[in-house]
């Protein structure tokens, strides 16, 4: 990280800038109140450092050695003094550091009437943003992959109900991307942009969202560690773009024998991901557990543990969903969550 | 499972146990307000279900295939109608069903000031239990195993002060039995038996803590599946012994890299464990997260999930603790704890 | 799966792919020396088998319910008779049911004449098949991510060089695709496409490297189960590409503390993958370790477990490599393992 | 440790380790041929090594921070010289360093006349040492547990069988010890001390067979990472025991779905141990799997790997087996793999 003086100028941040790129690295600059640091994007190594710090207007160079940076809260301290939760604006929503956010719909849009209904269910039951598959990832070829699948036309019909849906009740909306082809189309159409958890390695992916500028919702892989799952959050804002909202939404389960939960929840990585970066995550009970019985109990969970929100899949009736059907839970019981969701989280934060 | 008429007498109950034993099993028997039922202990492949179901007084013979029957809803449901919940009683402490029960304590004892001090602070932040380890499973022999490594002496004088300290502060006392010979001098002076994670699987142990007819918090294993740690409760019910508080204390963590928590706490587990059993389970955020600056969060969650209660190390000056101390928090630090988890079992309760 | 009658007409073939579209399925046809099979790709659950059947020229018409038909040994049997392997040519290497084949290289193409030297000497060593990384998947943003990263110019160049070590040591060529951008601009240059671990659930770009009709080297990711590796290859299967190469790469380490390999190289798999599917299957020692020292021991093992080949990664001086220099072996030390595999080999298949 | 000089007396030696018992510690004296050196067993923070180094004859007074040390390779070579691989004397038989080790036998033992069969079938085939299980550690009380649970009669019986079947065909015995009242017993009767994966983490049950002075035979267990085994693996060293075998079975399978193998054979760690440790591995590939049709292709990479021999189920008719007849092999086929490994190893030990 370069440190600039509080005074630097213009000028002298360029020069910064192009000594970096010189390097075949890129730059991130923040300005802060006071100052601006620089962040450096790529390959450390090749930089001398001594060299940066001799520039005019540079106060300090520091290597800095994690795979995180730019997400750190060592680094939003450097240039913008306490900075206890980053707050993402999404229409009239404010997601992180204060009340929970709550995101449900269905897991995939199956129709027009579908997702209005739902969305209406939502809405009165409290939810602040609406969610609905158009893109589904699957683990078989041979399954339902939503009505993303029925080419340009399809998908552009599913998107628009979902803004319509979305404007009707007054919602945000968001949508899963699942490959680089379908980044411009689905950001044409919707407040924020999902990667989902079998999406989290896919370097040239992130890197496109990235460059959107829109709010993204970005899931841990159930095979990825903390550690990884920050670093690649990194590479969402080496683009520039710090609106990242992070969701834990399970990992492999352990043990042999019968399976009682799709995933393990991870909740401890709520707190633990809070003490090393000011964005706001989320948690994923729907996914995370595969059973509604379960959505309830682990809802509150991940809200006693500190999440920012969470993200419910919910249909009006849950045994006819295409996809998905055994983790949904109706618009009834979403309120019950809601309700008790926002009691314990006063308890917490008083 | 055999289940008798509800005017079956002791001779034809008396029989029936025989004719178990006979081929080579063991029999429980359960007597409801209405009805007993007689469970089997043992590979029910050697039983001829057709000829128990001719005997006298017998109203139905069914084999049952699961690994975990004895402490399983169904079972308590056949001679008791509706059994939502076990209520285990210590002292005047019941666990299960009602409000959350919090066990702190020491992770090991140190000395006799030491503990009383500690015992002194748990009661006045709202601690039931007293916890305190004398024989301390270690990963490695070069590490300090506790006082119960001193030989009989070191063990008894440490158990003394335990039972002292629960005695002068009233507060029924806990601590872990690691190998069967000390299971008669442990049960000497404690109130509830130990069963720590490591010796999950060690099913000669469980058998013989199982008849001692005390109450036995039951740990699971950090690689065990939930059908596997029930399968093992299972061993103590074997003995006749239903006193059995279930525990999650974390799982091995998944994900290459540095790890941020020391084991994954399975929340889930709880409520899906509750709807399987009806016997208490409680959580160990400590040994859960590994991490002092988690440990609040964790135990909110699992309060929010639904546990019976919590296990949390607590020491007056954690960073001089002999053993773990990264993980413990302080008396005062517990009661933030204690009052916030009742406040958030309300939440949940209403 | 549709089975034609061994007299099915053309005509009779097309109706039948066309009746399987109407219901939104695509279709595979296979045709055997004796007969016709047609496979249903999509959700079966849309489709009327009893009205495909009363089809002319139907023979019979069955829905099959796992992820991953197109690519298994039953299908295959259906059309073809007995299929022990499939064989994949590339040039004049045969890949599958034969002589264990080996692929070396770089981790990271770093310039011209360090690809030369050791392209030279991997052929002298025996390998068969050149590996060379311009576009490489790293968990940091921070870390060198191969010359694809100097935009369409470096990776051309990188590529180009790829090539032309290819032709002058005679042997064919792979190397990996990241991203979908990157798809067409490889297979101009290399024989084999190869698809990362970490892009293994990728599906948007299963599709697109599958259609580029060329051998395509598929890893596992490391938090996958067989079950999941294959039904992901039926995505590239379902694009009309049966030549894909499997590979077992290793594992998420299970178990606390320090890690003694960076993944588990699970070498069961091999041996139950042949078990489920005609696709011949190699190993990654190199990866599945992180380490040189074990790259000998486990490249036997793979060989002895029936591995149809092995990825070995090669740097002509490690320690100054870019990339994973802690786990490539020199080509003198790739000799020793491919004489000592071959050795191997033929003691498993006498 | 405390290393001594060449020319120290008795005397000196016995001050030394009088010395570290004041501290609380054990000693374990090692005599090389040129000095001897006294490991410290327990927590070395109690210990001033500065006063240690100063008594007379002592060379050198280093403390060593790893949870394994009496079975390092470094401690070997301080008193040893070189010191490759330990080797195991059992009878005639030689374990480690050699040729490799067959060990097989039914899982259980099931009834005299079984027994002798199989023996004589195994010792045909080429084995070296007969396994047979007394005391089966179960998933469920309410299956099989092994004739040992017919009380100390039904269990000397069993024993009885095991150590004739031994003597008539001139193999030693080993089985399986699952609790700490099983020793005495067990140890009267066999020449090789099993402790299960389940019973890894048993300190207590570990220290005690470790001074019962015999070879003791110890498995992994499923949740355990190398660092872990190595550690309890000292527990038995502590006691003066290092006539230990190790041994590789499997651990807990990644990944959602349907389970292909029971575990993950993880045989990168036979040679990452070998590079730690001094005492022979072999690996268990019936249990790593748990399929009869993996069981020849797990034994020959095994071997392949540098295990120093395998344990493997054998059973003359699988199918009737009253334990585990799923991982079974016959006589005739363990010849088969027997004769295969054993040319496997002559190629990787040229």
């Amino acid at each position: 990280m370069i440190i600039m003086n509080t005074d630097a100028t213009k000028e002298q941040i360029d020069q910064v800038v192009a000594e970096i790129k010189k390097c075949g690295l890129r730059a991130d600059v923040s300005k802060g109140e006071y100052r601006s640091v620089i962040g450096l994007i790529g390959d450390e190594r090749q930089v001398d450092f001594a060299h940066l710090a001799a520039l005019p207007g540079v106060k300090e160079a520091i290597g800095v050695e994690t795979p995180y940076k730019l997400i750190s809260r060592e680094y939003a301290e450097l240039f913008e003094g306490v900075n206890e939760h980053s707050v993402i604006k999404v229409g009239n929503i404010n997601i992180g550091g204060g009340e929970p956010v709550f995101i449900a719909g269905p897991c995939a849009i199956e129709g027009k009437e579908q997702l209005l209904r739902i969305a209406e269910g939502i809405k009165k039951a409290g939810a602040h943003i609406l969610r609905g598959g158009v893109f589904k990832p699957r683990s078989s070829v041979h399954s339902f992959q939503g009505l993303g699948a029925n080419g340009q036309e399809g998908a552009r019909e599913a998107l628009g109900w979902l803004r319509e849906a979305g404007r009707k009740f007054e919602m945000p909306v968001v949508t899963e991307i699942r490959g680089e082809t379908q980044v411009d189309l689905v950001a044409e159409y919707v407040d924020i942009l999902q990667i989902g958890a079998r999406n989290m390695y896919d370097q040239d992916l992130l890197a496109k969202v990235g460059m959107k500028g829109k709010p993204i919702l970005f899931k841990r892989h159930f095979g990825a560690g903390i550690e990884e799952f920050l670093s690649f959050a990194e590479y969402i804002a080496a683009e520039g773009n710090r609106q990242i909202i992070l969701c834990e939404r399970g990992i492999i389960p352990i043990g042999k024998g019968k399976s009682y939960t799709r995933y393990t929840l991870d909740l401890a990585a709520i707190p633990a991901i809070q003490k090393e970066t000011h964005l706001p995550i989320i948690a994923d009970p729907s996914h995370g557990t595969g059973r509604r019985d379960l959505i309830f109990s682990m809802s509150c969970a991940a809200i006693a543990a500190g999440a920012d929100g969470l993200m419910i899949e919910v249909h009006d009736s849950p045994e006819e969903a295409l996809v998905d059907g055994q983790q949904m839970i109706t618009p009834d019981e979403l309120k019950v969550v809601i309700d008790t969701c926002q009691r314990i989280h006063k308890q917490i934060s008083r």
